[in-house]
Order: C-alpha cells, then sequence, then structure tokens
C-alpha cells in the first residue's frame, strides 16, 4: 500500500513558521535539495489544508508541481479545481484512507497542525522525517497539535546535515488492530 | 565563565513528561547512563522550579545529589533550606545572573517550562542538550514556553543513541551586547 509521509524543516521548539507564516529562518543546503528531490521522486499525491495551501500560494506554489496531484480540505473555500488542484469539502480522514487504497506512489502531507493531527488520530500517517533547524523561534505556528493518544515511531535515520541541521526519520507503529 | 546548561529527555513533541508527571515512556540505555554520568562530572550547581522540585521528590530526588547544591525558585513554598537545598522567593534571572559570576563548575537548569523560559529571554543559558525519545506524546509537560524572540543556536553534536534515540547538543548564540 502506498504511504501516506509528513515531515518537513522545523525549529527545535517545532514551529514550521513564524506567526505571519515567514519561514525566512529555514537554512538550506545542497543536501537539503536533494532531501527534497529524492522525497519528490517517491509521491505522486499532496494532501493539505486550507491555511497551508493559502501560504503555499502567497510564496508562488500552490500545488502546481508536474505530475502531483494536489487535495486541498477545506469546508470554506469557494473556488473551482483547477488542473492539478482538487478541493475537498468532507472528512480528511476518511478521504485519505480510501486515497491510499488506490495504486499509486506516496501521498505527502503537507504543512502539519490540524490536518496531521487528525489523519495521526486516525493512524493513517505512516512515516515522519524532519530536518530539525538549529533555532528556537520562541512563537509561530506548531508542528504538532494536541492529540488524544501517543504515538509509537521506530527512528530510520539520524544525520548531521550542514549548517547546523539534524535530519531525522521515523516510522510510524501502526495500532495493532489496523495492520493489515 | 562557569556555563548554564539546559536538557533532558524530550518526545518528539517536545514534551517532557505526560500531564501527571509521569516518565514511564522514557527509555533508557548505557550510553544515557554515560551521558548523565558525564554531565553530573561538569556541574555543581542545580536550579530548578518549584513544580519541578516537586515531581522530584515524589521520584525520590527532589536535589539530594553529594556535591552539589540545589536552587529551588518559589514564591510561594514554605519550608526551611536543607543541607543541599535552598529555597530563593526572588527573581531567577537576576539570581542565576550573580552565580555565574561567582566561581564554581557548570549549572544545570533541571525540568523546563517557565523557569526555562526567563533564563532564556535573560540570555542566561549557554549551552542546551536533548535526548530526543522516538515517540509522539500528543500531550503533556512542554518543554518550552512561548519567548518573545527567537533563540540562535549552533549545534555542537548530533550521536543516535540505542532504542532509536537521538542526542543533540547546541551552543547557544548569545545577543551581542551582552558577550563578554
Amino acid at each position: 500500500m502506498r504511504k501516506v509521509i509528513f515531515g518537513g524543516a522545523i525549529s527545535l521548539d517545532n514551529f514550521i513558521a513564524r506567526n505571519d507564516g515567514a519561514v525566512d529562518w529555514l537554512l538550506f543546503s545542497k543536501e537539503v535539495g536533494q532531501i527534497m528531490k529524492d522525497m519528490w521522486a517517491t509521491i505522486d499525491t499532496m494532501v493539505m489544508g486550507r491555511k497551508t495551501y493559502e501560504v503555499a500560494q502567497r510564496m508562488g506554489g500552490g500545488g502546481d508541481h508536474p505530475g502531483v496531484t494536489t487535495y486541498v480540505f477545506s469546508r470554506t473555500i469557494k473556488q473551482p479545481n483547477t488542473k492539478s488542484v482538487t478541493f475537498v469539502a468532507g472528512d480528511a480522514a476518511a478521504f485519505v484512507r480510501r486515497l491510499k487504497e488506490e495504486a499509486g506512489n506516496d501521498i505527502c502531507v503537507m504543512g502539519g497542525g490540524i490536518l496531521a493531527q487528525s489523519l495521526f488520530e486516525a493512524d493513517l500517517i505512516d512515516e515522519l522525517g524532519f530536518n530539525i533547524q538549529p533555532v528556537l523561534l520562541g512563537s509561530g505556528i506548531p508542528l504538532f497539535y494536541e492529540m488524544s493518544r501517543q504515538i509509537d515511531l521506530e527512528l530510520k535515520e539520524c544525520r548531521q546535515l550542514s549548517k547546523g541541521c539534524v535530519y531525522v526519520t521515523y516510522k510510524v507503529k501502526h495500532l495493532k488492530s489496523r495492520r493489515k
């Protein structure tokens, strides 16, 4: 079955952006470019919430990656689908569960926060990958929201990148009842 | 000048304990024992807030480490000092700033939360060390509280430990105006 992966660059205090969405503090390097390139090669689907979509659009992104289908979950966006972006008003977890059962490459959860929380709660996320930046932002948009249960992880890789960044990847240990 | 160090074991989502203070989820290993032994050898002073002190007391600790002086910051605790524990009612940052100017080994900040926040804000913390456990707790006692400014860090070490733990240490880049 295709995997659902979640991750990105975070501050050591687990923020993905400043309060205004700014990511000017992110350190980039050739290695990070290669990690992102490798990740893009494994996925054909992105899912994100409305807020992440709006930030991505402001930054000139917003889901237009060749060969990648993007689903944006929102109960409020009133705009037509585009060639590569489909707006979904229904339950995100049920939708992603169906996506996982379809044939295809991996599915990437962009952003974080509320969408990731609902997918974690539904035990739909399979792998995590974070580029931990050497900074405490102090405040901002959090990566993790509170969850009703503990998620156990298995470390896959831990690698020091240049500029003081640390790249860690984990497999999610799924609930036994849902294991196939 | 003696250094102020801050750290400990944390979940990947930055909690230091469950909501009730439980740390049953922590993974221990020989390497972790050695890291802690090495840390104890460099310090002669611990500082902590009232809540951490109360948790440590319940767990049979509470500041009685041979050769280590403990200061507990609290405006409310009404109990006499012991041989190794001194209760401090005044401003924690001012007190730690004076401690740093005295001769001695390094000073360790135990726990986290509000005390660490006030020491970070006052630019008094010099080094961080975290043992990142392979788990998302979902909720609990947070390591970091919101701060009014960004703290830039320099990665010193990143090391994979057994059982999927990751050990990272950082130097704090101090504000220029306070550099000596």
